[in-house]
């Protein structure tokens, strides 16, 4: 298979069209980029794009959208519901095939640099490409949002890691970093018991004791009268579906509920389930390299 | 994800390695092949070409490659241990991406038509686009060889489905046909009893009465001291992997034998294993469009 990147870029505008399809155009215009989606949100006005393609295709299209969205956009005039801080709000990097999550952390790096000294704008490195752990989540740097970014790059822990430590006032302040695809995975329990679902979630999920890489809350799916335990799976390589579904299976025999079944909301990365094939068969040193289909692109 | 085929001819020459190449080259000259293997094996004369490609390349492919060796072997005097009926002897098509079986019984019309027309070479089609259900099996089909063929051909029953029903003397005859990837499947037991293993194979089996897909035999594994129950795979969109592993593992629970683990030999269709995942995990309406890896190639 390809040796394939998802960048999933979040800019600050969600209303006017032709801003975002000059924005979407630099994606579609480098070669070896594949553009999935793009979703512009009124209320947020704020506009999320999905593309993929090879690590040196995602570097450019990121870099050249990002340049973009500083010309079209000002964030002296935006509002909009989503917590934001720049123009070019968030460019996440995601390994899909054949590339591993140091090297979207090493494309990440080259972007900000590029976005920091050719662009002029701020730029935190957050997830994986954190420079420390106080940085990693995306709600503790873009906290403050736009309007108080000026401020919060005067303190010594929230200097940028590339570009000014004062703000681009037009085009604000960016973060860029890698990240494991997310799988959407929910349990479905048969009972109506809300109470059981959301103790089930604290068990499995990382804040309250359980699993590094699962977030989990309870929820009621009123229409089946039934509860589900509701997950984002954030690095299914090292938390990966099967065990937590065996554990939730587990817990809930605890409370003599069966698990009906389960969902997965959106896309997936294939290694995901394969995993849980090479779990539940028991099957001895296979490697992903067997799949037919890697034979193919190779 | 590509709509993709594989093809793996068998050609009556695996010693003089020019006539080899210049028949693989048919294969590698199509854009939109790739060539993945080829293995000549002297003692049964014979060489194993496989390739995949889109169904138009692959049509185009598989008749080139024919065409040459009808050119450059001659089987009035070929030699060899493996059975073989003509210089190309076989030519499977496999459904492996985006395509179905159907289409590949199209295919394989298409080709068989085309190399009893232009080639004057008679054509049976076996497997899952045989003509009548005695022409199926590819050994009945080469049952008495080149040798028997004339013979043979005049029989009502043997009737060519293309091409003449007289045999070609340099090229003799060919089988063309649809077939599902095989998936080679072991299941490791925790002892060395082979009666178990074989009781356990006689279970599972098509032939003595278990599943329709899934050829099976008990064998020793006399390095590790244990028994398998080694399988073909047949057909795993019908008989899949997780059924007869479940089956497994309690027929040798009611001889008090655990399973230790099990193998896949050799490639396997990344559906295979994907469908295992979504029965374990109980998914609810899961679709293989939500591999991520499909969008890229769509």
């Amino acid at each position: 298979m390809a040796r394939i990147v998802q960048c999933v870029p979040n800019f600050s505008e969600g209303r006017d069209k032709e801003v975002i399809e000059k924005i979407v155009d630099e994606v579609r215009k480098v070669e070896g980029t594949k553009l999935l989606d793009y979703a512009p949100d009124k209320d947020h006005n704020r506009c999320v794009v999905t593309f993929i393609g090879t690590p040196e295709a995602v570097k450019e299209a990121a870099f050249n959208a990002c340049k973009k969205a500083s010309e079209l956009i000002d964030m002296s005039k935006h509002t909009g519901e989503h917590p934001r801080m720049g123009a070019t709000d968030v460019i996440p990097l995601i390994p899909i095939s054949e590339v591993t999550v140091d090297e979207c952390v090493e494309m990440s790096k080259a972007i900000g640099k590029r976005i920091g000294e050719e662009l002029n704008i701020s730029v935190f490195l957050y997830e994986k490409s954190a420079s420390s752990a106080h940085r990693q989540n995306l709600a503790k740097v873009r906290k403050g949002q736009y309007e108080g970014m000026n401020e919060k790059m005067k303190e010594e822990l929230w200097i940028p890691d590339f570009g000014p430590n004062e703000l681009n006032v037009k085009s604000g302040v960016t973060a860029v970093g890698a990240r494991m695809p997310l799988v959407a995975f929910n349990v479905n329990l048969a009972t109506n018991n809300l109470e059981i679902a959301n103790k089930i979630a604290r068990a499995v999920r990382h804040i309250s004791g359980g699993l590094r890489y699962c977030k989990a809350i309870g929820i009621e799916m009123k229409e089946r009268d039934i509860v589900q335990v509701s997950m984002n799976m954030v690095d299914y390589t090292k938390t990966p579906l099967f065990r937590v579904f065996d554990m939730i299976e587990r817990e809930a025999n605890r409370y003599g509920v069966n698990v009906i079944g389960s969902e997965i909301i959106g896309l997936v990365p294939t290694a995901a389930l394969v995993d849980c094939a090479d779990y539940y068969l028991k099957i001895e040193n296979f490697s992903h390299d067997q799949l037919l289909e890697k034979r193919i692109y190779e």
